[in-house]
């Protein structure tokens, strides 16, 4: 699959912007006009520019305004065509993208519209330029694909086609399986655009909100495997208008885009597969003139096999771990690292931090089939490679950086849930004094961990998650907080072996002169363990000193007031911190420790099919986690 | 009128939120349910805060999907009613807002609900407690206010009256005049917002969207003055769901909230007044028992005195205007000033900065009839006063600082458009070697000046020069530049007199370890003088050598593509890098001028009845500064 992406979906200079693709990998590019309008390079600079980084010029967008307007409009309108040809003839470039006209139509004729297309398409033809006319989910008069195309078949002319774009063919919930009738030599280019389902008016949904393929809710697999059906095997190109992605680093966005057109590469062809195309033969979708490269398989992980939390100072998690039950396996026999576990629940603790950084999640190591399967498909899919330092007789890790540089280590599962690699620890190590240790018989696992995603960052983290871990996003949810609405994300695992959280904060802002201002740390993140018996161990980490969050009196009367609660259980829950939710599947338990550093624990118990995360309860933990931070910082 | 504001609308702690609040002078609040839920303060510390503040608590909210359910269900709701009244009592509180049914409703049936509604209103007589039933624009089978009244009517009990929320009302366009048939006591509670008019679902419009009276485009003095003429006396209090405002500083927002509602109490009496009700005499507005407080009288500014840029460096600065063809008028008698001018167009270089402080746009002076008048409404409108030291015999600047922290000076306007502080500068200076003195012949004005707002205050900027200026928010532009879409917002007196854009500027994210990271400068502004010759101004601005904004060559080849120009005049705009634009109404000649600081000028010739900035032009702008920005960078 040839793949391209529109300048318009980057963020800096036009020189910038071809840098960048190149960098990411990209066959081709759109010219977007305004990005040469304003560019101090020449076409000519351009031209050369393309070609010594190997970047084809392959669509010149947008020509607006062109059809459906009376004669002297139509004729000023061929004058500016022709100005656009001959500067794409200096470009060396020869396809054109012309929009349905939204602006300037007033004649709502489709011979007359013919007509006019079919003269821009003898002039094009004079200067070697093929035009591709796309209809917008906005035009005036034609905005069905369909429409579109059904012109360009009644002009007739080797240098009219069409352009079809994802986003103005599922914005309007249009069918894609006609595309298949269109003749390959009539699609002159395809746009893709993912989004997410919004109900707004479909302009600003367009110039704002649209996403990579993966980041979004449209079908986009199926309508790449109708346009490989047509036979069209010309570029795939993005474009994306996204109000994040235009204020983010170009290099960064350019390697998310193509990312993006990697997996949907893969998700297409599995499409066909599932549709009945090539039943057990992958070698049979050839028949398509669209090459659809394949990746290194990936199936969800089994299971969280650690996490890890780095800081040089790690007094106060020590104490908290073992507060919290935890037991202390040893240090690594050769890193500065101790090893904690619960069951199969394992924290590291990594000690070779930069000095004074407080406790911090580093890592995530995850249970899968293959480490070296799912890190070729990882790199394959553009993840930056982590490099580990290890000795002859360890286990190699597979690591990988997510969006957020939190490392991510694709680890051997096993199926009793254990890990080899804990062999590598044992030197002992003493206990603070006045520290019990915990009974070992507690089972836990980790049953989810929540990250905090910087703003420009949260959409390919949605991403690679999807892509390189086959974990599934849910729909998400905002939470309100006194600093803000967190948006939350949830992905995971059909099984729910894995979840993981992703949050999107906000960042207050306070005026100088206040207290406390620029002392609050960064957003606060968590693992979170799952028992049997959240009242157990609850009762046994009180008895070794743990510092719980403190739940305020009212959250217990209006849980009462919601659920009219046994009195018994409100008040053991009362007690002891305890949070509760209930939906129609089941009832959930959690409480959370204070936090060290920028991390802190949850402890939960899910009882029956309880399948959420408490979601209820979270502006009570973000109420009383940013009253305790903007104590700390008073007393600072 | 009393004053009244929900918690929800604020950031913070229920304890920061209420004290925030107190300080900006509201009569009330209302408590939003999460935010004492969330608290670690018990219901009677509460109570003792709010008295201690002399803050009432006017109305406890929400309380959700009561009605319209089985009989089953409604037992439930209302032991879950009888403990949220037993709370309400701690805390002193006697009203509560219950919402239209939007979860659990499943009968539709006007009867069952007033019936269900009535058992309401007798649980809460035993209480002490009113319930005001308000109408959600969303409500499943009540989403009309006149509904929510005659279901009120047909209970006709004297704990159930009715909540009006002009949001629920405007945004789904209901008729506002019906309100006055409504008896006042049962009107129970009156909430206002405001929105900008946007076409999306009203459920995420409402939850995200609102912003406070004056900043958005609903016409509340119409509301206003519809609930006044029914005779309501009660609170009118400000419930406004904004992701913004939830992350802004508390202070802050909370005194924008309540300039909001002292400009909503003046525009809801003018509304009245010109409605007929009190023709020429204001103290007849008495006859509605809403007392409805006057302001200082304001009339749109009759035009810019004189624009101030603040540095302790002045050099560069002083060489551009020279450049540009400003006359050095002398340094100010007594202070470290220096003006200078252009026929009515005055610059004050304002040396007293703190070190190395790069030039920035610190100061506009604006001429108004009566400087007191228009400081007093300024400081009612809780504008915070700027200091200015003056000597006996200097002229008393009024002046208050913008939401941006740009200070405002209300001056004496001249008919003849002179000032007479001008008189306290003279003290000579030597011109820099080599700068020739320029003709001070050619007549020039401030045009506009173009500011950058911070996020999180630029809705409150509106308000502010809407409020305390009269100045009139135009719809706004989205711009892209390299790093993002730049939000602008004109704001202008009827005559044009004063244009102000006010700019949101994208902070572009890049990451650690590429070049030029956190070297960008904060966004640029600058200040547009309009003159009747630009050529004639450019060429002799040429011949000085002063240092034009590059236009790329590109540019003109698109300009002459959009408007066929004559090759001479497109020679001479390309000769003296001018921009060109046009419209139905007339045409636009403008260039920029390098950047010093944060400051750069641009010089602009209207022609014809020519109305814009030339905004087909700010993406070269852009784009050419962030070029010029970022090669400044490299080479540092």
């Amino acid at each position: 699959m040839r793949t391209g992406i529109a300048t318009v979906c980057l963020s800096g200079t036009l020189k910038e912007k071809m840098q960048a693709c190149a960098i990411a990998g990209f066959d081709g590019i759109e010219i977007f006009e305004q990005d040469l309008v304003t560019s101090s390079l020449s076409p000519e600079d351009v031209r050369k520019m393309a070609a010594d980084l190997g970047l084809g010029l392959d669509l010149y967008q947008p020509f607006r305004d062109f059809d459906s307007v009376p004669e002297n409009i139509l004729r000023e309108n061929l004058r500016r065509a022709d100005t656009k040809f001959k500067l794409m003839s200096r470009l060396g470039m020869d396809t054109i993208l012309v929009c349905t006209n939204v602006g300037t139509a007033t004649i709502d004729d489709d011979e007359l519209r013919a007509e006019q297309l079919g003269r821009l398409a003898e002039l094009a033809e004079n200067h070697g330029v093929k035009v591709a006319y796309e209809a917008l989910a906005w035009g005036k008069y034609v905005s069905d694909y369909e429409h579109a195309h059904r012109l360009v078949d009644a002009v007739d002319h080797p240098n009219l086609g069409t352009c079809l774009d994802s986003f103005h063919i599922l914005s309007r919930d249009w069918d894609t399986a006609p595309i298949e009738a269109i003749k390959p030599e009539k699609i002159f280019f395809v746009q893709v655009a993912d989004a997410p389902k919004l109900a707004m008016d479909v302009l600003s949904w367009s110039r704002h909100y649209r996403v990579f393929p993966g980041e979004g809710q449209f079908e986009l697999a199926k309508f790449m495997g109708h346009v490989a059906r047509a036979g069209y095997s010309g570029p795939v190109s993005l474009e994306i208008f996204n109000d994040v992605f235009r204020q983010s680093d170009v290099e960064r966005t350019a390697v998310d885009a193509m990312r993006s057109l990697i997996w949907l590469e893969e998700q297409s062809a599995k499409w066909l597969d599932a549709n009945g195309d090539v039943p057990d033969n992958a070698a049979n979708r050839r028949r398509y003139p669209m090459e659809l490269a394949t990746l290194p398989k990936v199936a969800e992980p089994a299971g969280f096999n650690f996490a890890e939390v780095k800081t040089d100072e790690p007094a106060q998690l020590e104490t908290l771990l073992g507060r919290l039950g935890f037991e202390f396996d040893g240090r690594h026999r050769t890193k500065d690292v101790q090893l904690w576990s619960m069951g199969q629940a394992r924290v590291i603790i990594n000690e070779q931090a930069p000095s004074h950084s407080e406790p911090a999640i580093a890592a995530l190591g995850f249970d899968v089939d293959s480490p070296v399967i799912a890190s070729a498909r990882a790199q394959q899919l553009k993840a930056p490679v982590v490099p580990r330092k290890v000795q002859a007789d360890e286990e190699v890790f597979q690591g990988i950086a997510a969006p957020d540089s939190t490392e991510i280590f694709l680890c051997q599962g096993s199926p009793d849930g254990t890990a080899a690699w804990t062999s590598e620890f044992g030197q002992s190590r003493e206990f603070g004094e006045g520290l019990e240790h915990p009974s070992s018989e507690t089972q836990a696992v980790i049953d989810h961990v929540n990250l905090a995603q910087p703003w420009q960052h949260f959409d390919e983290a949605v991403l690679f998650y999807t892509s390189a871990l086959a974990l599934e996003p849910q729909p998400f949810a905002e939470v309100p907080s006194p600093s803000g609405l967190v948006r939350s994300q949830v992905m995971q695992t059909a099984d729910r072996a894995v979840r993981l959280v992703l949050n999107l904060a906000p960042v207050i802002q306070q005026e100088p002169g206040r207290q406390g201002v620029g002392q609050r740390k960064s957003y606060q993140e968590h693992i979170a363990f799952a028992v049997d018996d959240l009242v157990a161990t609850a009762r046994a980490a009180k008895g070794r000193g743990l510092e719980f969050l403190q739940i305020p009196a009212n959250y217990y009367e209006d849980l009462d007031a919601r659920f009219a609660l046994d009195p018994v259980f409100l008040s053991t829950l009362k007690e002891l911190n305890l949070l509760y939710d209930r939906d129609a599947n089941g009832e959930f338990l959690h409480f959370y420790t204070a936090t060290v550093g920028s991390v802190f624990f949850e402890m939960v118990e899910r009882r029956g099919n309880y399948d959420g995360y408490g979601a209820p309860n979270a502006p009570v933990r973000h109420a009383v986690q940013y009253d305790s931070l903007h104590a700390q910082n008073l007393h600072r």
